[in-house]
């Protein structure tokens, strides 16, 4: 499935404009990883632009170059090459490729398992923790520009994406890179208080709400959380402050398996799953309801009201939970 | 105040016992630094101890070789050597060193920028992040034996005493370290998992309780935590399980000084105070009421009930603040 660094090097190098995409809702991966493609291309004097459905989160907008990313246009725009950062399947771009009329080359660089290598050129590799990782090997192969803003961009790629150095995906490598990052001029503390210190009020607010009415199931072997559009409304919730409150009841000793229910538009729910262990697949789950991911991470969206989802999403974890003693 | 790692290594060859030190209340670094350190000698053919007053806390017994770690024993014992790891100052041994009746040489080996080098050799290097990474390099520089087990040990250390390298302590060299530790055979999953993910269900409860009763001042600028004795007992919370609990609210982006709240034995109150600016030293506002500790984290005791202890904190630390706009 993979052709490689070279022709991926070859094409950007060839390319006159470009557009750089990544995922709806991007994370602290999407996003550092969408910079640093953009700086990189920009440097090497093409006509680049970045897209996501979302625009740029409010929490990475300290990052320096991050007002390149925004919104795509109404109007569909040409380019010779898109790149797809960081998206697992095609329709996960959004509107940041229905903004997009007609490209030659499209490449899909990704982390994601489930990827099926969608682009023309693809670049996907399970092993790596952070979609950032890969771009970081990219720019060194390909000898791309490479300066502190992207180490920067590549660290909180790198970092969002690990749980700050704490998922199994971490490995002597990752710690490598980072080091590499850091000594190219990453301000770890001041990016350290800007990513996990730094939360609006709201965020915190909503945890407690969230924690008030966790749910625990299969003798505590399953916990949830629950966001109705309500709660959201009440507490004009972004999408970005819900990112990793599902840690908190992840970190929990006898919790197996954490659920985040969302209701959302179009009678949907979007649920968030986190294993803690690899014999209960989350990616598989998810797949049951055409969703997607990683063994230990990945979602769904599912039509149903909230209380019709959440009794069959937890009745299904609960039979696999309750698999293994 | 460095003698280096040769002639300690000198001693630690020729020494026949040794006693491995650690200071009281021991965190990660204290426990995975006199870990490693005994294993080390152990392999060495050493007869080696190693004692704290607090004997090993629960959350590291998971590591291998870690039932070494017990508290001192009723009746002092003479060794020709004693290593005081991460200890800035010799009292700060507790019975540690009052069980320990006669020796040759004691060896100081710390991060801590307060340690005045009260060893007979002495190691201090307050740029390591921890003193598991000056551990690391000391078994490294006098190939002195390293193994697995070891590297498990030093990961901890390192991890839990840059916040999962996140504080502005870490540098590129130690994720450098970090690499060569989990190249050595760390079990990152496990280990993240045993130190970042196996809370006490009671403690996340708990921290929906704080977070529904969190209270704000000064713009926001203040926030507070208040624990009673009666969640406690209702809770069966632990002092271990509120360790931590405040950076939920110190992560907030206005809050610049976050208070805990206490309700302890003897109608006193227990305030923790945390800071993010050097300017607002929690040092010299604990002090006000007897209390010490660092500029960014003190703490204190204070007579009075909770809602007297409140007020008159809460209109100090404002006063604090508001000097400041």
């Amino acid at each position: 499935m993979n052709q490689g660094f070279a022709p991926i090097g070859d094409v950007l190098r060839s390319a006159g404009t470009v557009a750089v995409l990544t995922h709806v809702r991007p994370d602290g991966d999407a996003i550092g990883s969408q910079l640093a493609m953009v700086l990189a291309l920009q440097k090497l004097g093409k006509t680049v632009t970045a897209w996501n459905e979302d625009g740029l989160p409010e929490s990475f907008a300290f990052l320096k170059g991050s007002e390149l990313i925004t919104k795509p246009p109404d109007e569909p725009l040409e380019f010779d090459t898109v790149l797809a950062l960081d998206t697992a399947a095609r329709n996960r771009l959004g509107t940041g490729i229905t903004a997009i009329r007609t490209y030659k080359t499209l490449v899909n660089i990704d982390h994601h398992a489930s990827n099926p290598g969608y682009g023309d050129l693809n670049y996907i590799d399970v092993q790596a923790p952070a979609t950032g990782q890969i771009i970081y090997e990219l720019l060194r192969d390909q000898k791309l520009p490479f300066f502190p803003e992207i180490a920067e961009a590549l660290f909180v790629a790198i970092s969002t994406d690990t749980g700050s150095f704490r998922y199994q995906n971490t490995t002597a490598h990752t710690f490598e890179v980072a080091g590499k990052l850091v000594e190219a001029g990453v301000d770890l503390a001041t990016i350290s208080h800007r990513i996990y210190e730094s939360y609006p009020k709201r965020r915190i607010l909503l945890l407690g709400q969230l924690l008030n009415e966790a749910t625990f199931h299969a003798h505590d072997r399953i916990a949830t959380f629950t966001l109705t559009e309500a709660t959201k409304a009440r507490l004009s919730i972004d999408p970005a402050d819900i990112d990793g409150l599902i840690d908190v009841i992840r970190s929990i000793d006898t919790v197996v398996v954490a659920i985040f229910f969302e209701e959302v538009a179009d009678q949907r729910v979007r649920i968030s799953v986190r294993s803690k262990d690899l014999r209960i697949d989350a990616n598989r789950i998810c797949s049951t309801w055409g969703g997607g991911g990683h063994p230990l991470a990945a979602g769904a969206r599912i039509r149903g009201t909230l209380e019709q989802v959440r009794t069959k999403v937890i009745s299904y974890v609960s039979d696999e939970v309750l698999k293994y003693p």
